[in-house]
């Protein structure tokens, strides 16, 4: 059994915005007892990714982190035609990915305490993305 | 056909551990004959990763260039409640992420000859992971 | 219903190598309507992306992001059996990964107007690449 859906996810700006519960909406719709749930952003200058998701400032350590795998402005950069977070935004999203895979059990999402689903935008200004949720079982 | 199932590994602190045979055993015992094998760990403080097999310094090095990527202590991080350990694991979670997904075929993983399976360990006290494996197909 | 095929990129080198159409083609061939599509390379010292396909200098700057993730030659690496490329071609692989899923609706590939599959080489040296795309739905 297979259920897909989209949905529409307004950033403002850099830093992360929680799906989980958006997530967690389809999977238990979709009516899949044992299976996995793929998240998915249509960019590559954003992220989907699972992290913790109990002390805000985890996320705000790993905007810090970020900044060095892909720092803004580079003098290196040929690919600058949106501005000095242009490049930087692609580099991220190479390094923190466009998907989580998540298992489906009991027709629940199966994570961790301390997993959250996260969209994280890399761009500096305000950004629709739009994610495709995919539940197989 | 789906089949999930769950164990436990019990780290001894930061390092990797081969899981490949486990995850083999688990795929043989689904009889999908063609499909993918979601290999997934709940939390965000260690990854599953595919890396090569056969030389142990790799394994090595990647700690050392993990170190880099998120650096223990960073005078930087705001989130440091479980040690100078606590936001470099959860920043080389990231990087490396929580899952890896192999193809499977002829009801067996479908591995190139030199890639293993290993749960990484981010964290230097030794922790119990647990691991879920969906087998689809 | 789940299809497997596997074909081999002759890569020349360092660099990425674009293979949207061949897994368009694979999928578009599976009959699968709704489900996902699973692109994976059996090997540790190269990896599978989704990024940017507009602007080529986007991928030339990965390599630039890339140099500094993995460098070539680092005298911290125990690991160096094949040349100076051979430890930072396996820490490229994990921090870009070994393989994408790509949701599939209406028969076709789910990407976004600007992502594009590559294969991205990590070794220096001309490589046989093997990838193996699984298609469920």
């Amino acid at each position: 059994m297979t259920c897909q859906q989209s949905f529409d996810i307004h950033s403002r700006g850099r830093g992360t915005i929680e799906i989980t519960a958006e997530v967690a909406r389809i999977v238990r719709a979709a009516g899949v007892v044992t299976g996995i749930a793929h998240v998915f952003v249509q960019h590559t200058s954003c992220s989907v990714v699972l992290t913790e998701n109990a002390d805000p400032s985890v996320r705000r350590d790993l905007e810090t982190l970020a900044a060095r795998w892909a720092p803004d402005g580079d003098a290196a950069y040929l690919h600058d035609n949106e501005g000095d977070d242009d490049m930087a935004a692609h580099g991220r999203n190479i390094v923190a990915g466009a998907a989580v895979t998540v298992p489906v059990g009991h027709g629940e999402l199966r994570l961790g305490t301390w997993q959250g689903i996260y969209l994280w935008e890399h761009r500096t200004m305000a950004h629709r993305r739009r994610i495709v949720v995919t539940v197989i079982g």
